[in-house]
């Protein structure tokens, strides 16, 4: 059996500390994100070997990052974007040829109990099923998805009904059902064959190539496309504590609480303050304050009770609407070689922190509208400014006049911080004419 | 008559917006600030010859920023420090030698109404009585001073009983006092003798002078010490709208409101939200929020239900017990020659915007322990460094070591913008060693 860590999703529900290029699973609220909690998980079944990372190349670099910060050395599957749950198994089954896959979400909460044993024992059952693992409903979630186990069989139950995002949620927690967790074992050929049945578009996308599928496919759900059609679904239930941190509400279950019930991760002072989520990098003070979301990044600020947290799309679905850029990304941009951040911009002008890490450089690049002065405040750099190449330590600063090829780079041991002051009548990231593709890859 | 409007309040009621060093008198909520509100109202009364600001050194030069922009020329007269609303009266009648003075505060809202009329034709009533000005009390609120009118007297009554921040407020309501709107008519003699029977220290105090009275002097509440012992008090009733700005629920009354009830400064997006005051630089989105202030600035977020917002001096206390600077100036710090905003703060280094006004110039001054790169990005600098003095354009930069004397000037007529990168072990506003005493004067 190999393993398929999903982490190419794209949260909206924990806007604005999740955007587009930064998803929730690689936020972490405690010592681990949730994408290297679920690789930790997945490396318990089975080896490094035959575990792999379905993601996209937008994702590729924070992937990487993450993995190596956890010394994890596990392939990755590079979707060209993402598109859903059905195309990444799809695709990750071709690629790795698996006649078997344990699926796992990478964006859950699960305090291990007895999952991993489970998922070890339940391997035999997805000889004749497309095995679905589910907790019991605790409360009428409408963003969950929903199993009503049938007639049991050895190590599970069929399926009677699978159904995501019910209208009726509070009904089917009292009839027993269960939250689907996201995770599944398949048989490849099985799982091949739904598919050819209920949506034999993928596989004919797929057929003609990769690039083909993901350019001709829409965003398509496995759960929606094949779990809730077929007639061969099993469903295991175990009793983890499961959790999809859909919301900061949900969020909430997982961080620590102070003596009055509030989750902090920040500087805070509250007076008579209850209960309430408290995320920043400044000082949140609170006065009065029950059971309220805070959260705020350097330039969105979230304010709203626990129980409307699952509405953030909202604000998410209206910024889209106007095609506001912050979704896409913070503040601090995360770029293979490293990071910036931008400080400051006026009418003609912005101030970034560009941070460059050991070893990795900027490709070869020019602006036609602004010149840029590099101050280095840690660490060091190699420059290039047009046919010159030098070396700039910590204190020393160079120009770069506008029009002139320049490269940036960290040649030495610890991280290159330099601030950067651009200035033009055009200031946009789009004035970048780039002389080679080598964009973040190791220098040597 | 001379009017004295006091400004040399330092409010803690509407952190993280005032601060120590910008009380809320000086905070803009429309197009004028309180106090320039507060002087408009003044000049109908009395000539600019007549008329006088009330402050202390630390806050000259805001109060002189303000007036020019409303072309106000009116006199200064500077208080050492401030030290309450009695020394600052006494402190005016004796610089000016008023013999009937109009004392005005400028931090609090009234809607004109009939209150100019009111003030001109209750002159008189000054020669046998301290004249308070009150308002209905329209709610309990524990933070107001109340009157109880006595018998009447030709255009107002005697004043049966005078009461800061009572306990029984509800009470006070329902009995029919009025609320103290803290401006005030005296006829100076009378004022002076009701201060020597209650409050001989003040006297004699300011008997040695204006420095031993300020360094001898206790924080005195003209209020308490003298209008709540005196048997002279007269209250002219106005049914002016009158509003202390004395909470961000306060001000709620004061700003303009959306469809849903929402008063908003700044970027907002609103789910389901109403009746919040939502004050920020940066976007602030609320998801089915009510009744709630939230107010962003660079360094500090408040989060409170609007009910609760005369609380929030109770953040400002313990910040103030644990020696907190944030409580004393925002992260940009407003000076006689500009402002300056520190954009990052890193282990080793600091980037700073400074701002010069046109024909402005900081002191000669030499750090120790840093260098500092400077970048041109709007305007055009005159500067010295060691024994040179250039000019600096817009796009040019230069290199200041440390241990080097240097000056910055705006010598021309648009402001100047300056990125300040500073590197060096040790970075507080504290390493400076200052040439001259002509901070912030005019060159000429």
């Amino acid at each position: 059996m190999k393993t398929l860590i999903l982490a190419g999703g794209v949260g909206k529900s924990l806007f604005p500390l999740s955007r587009e290029q930064y998803p929730k699973q690689f936020l972490k609220f405690n010592r681990y994100s949730l994408f290297q909690m679920a690789v930790k998980r997945a490396l318990k079944i089975t080896s490094p070997m035959k575990t792999y990372v379905v993601t996209s190349n937008s994702q590729k670099f924070m992937v990487l990052d993450q993995l190596s910060e956890i010394n994890a050395d596990i392939e990755l599957l590079l979707e060209p974007e993402p598109r859903g749950t059905l195309p990444a198994v799809y695709f990750g089954i071709k690629e790795t040829d698996a006649k078997k896959v344990l699926v796992m979400p990478s964006d859950q909460i699960i305090e291990n109990g007895e999952y991993l044993k489970l998922l070890r024992e339940s391997e035999g059952l997805c000889k004749d099923y497309l095995v679905a693992f589910g907790v019991k409903a605790k409360e009428a979630n409408p963003n969950y998805g929903y199993i009503k186990p049938g007639k049991a069989i050895s190590g599970g139950y069929t399926i009677d009904r699978f159904v995501e995002k019910p209208e009726d949620a509070a009904a089917l927690v009292s009839e027993g059902y269960l939250w689907n967790t996201g995770t599944y074992i398949f048989n490849s050929k099985l799982f091949i064959e739904e598919c050819e049945r209920f949506c034999p578009d993928v596989g004919m996308a797929f057929e003609k190539g990769v690039d083909f599928a993901y350019s001709a496919l829409p965003r398509l759900s496995l759960d929606k496309e094949i779990m809730e059609k077929t007639r061969r679904g099993a469903v295991v239930q175990m009793d983890a504590a499961w959790n999809d941190a859909g919301s900061f509400d949900a969020i909430y279950e997982l961080l620590q609480k102070d003596s009055n019930g509030n989750a902090i991760r920040g500087e805070f002072i509250s007076v008579d303050s209850k209960n309430n989520v408290v995320i920043g990098d400044r000082l949140i003070a609170t006065v009065g304050l029950e059971d309220t979301v805070v959260v705020e990044t350097r330039d969105v600020i979230l304010v709203c009770p626990r129980k409307e947290a699952t509405k953030v799309r909202e604000v998410v679905k209206i910024l889209k609407g106007v095609n506001d850029k912050r979704i896409e990304s913070h503040v601090t941009v995360y770029r293979p070689w490293g990071s910036y951040t931008v400080l400051e911009e006026g009418p003609a002008y912005k101030v970034k922190r560009i941070t460059v890490k050991p070893g990795k450089r900027l490709s070869l690049q020019m602006h036609y509208h602004r010149s840029e002065h590099w101050v280095v405040v840690r660490g060091t750099a190699r420059v290039t400014v047009g046919d010159r190449e030098f070396i700039l330590r910590n204190g020393e600063s160079t120009f770069v006049p506008a029009g002139t090829k320049h490269r940036l780079e960290n040649p030495g041991l610890i991280p290159l911080d330099i601030i950067e002051a651009q200035i033009g009548e055009y200031i946009e990231e789009d004035d970048i004419v780039r002389f080679d593709d080598d964009f973040g890859r190791e220098k040597s």
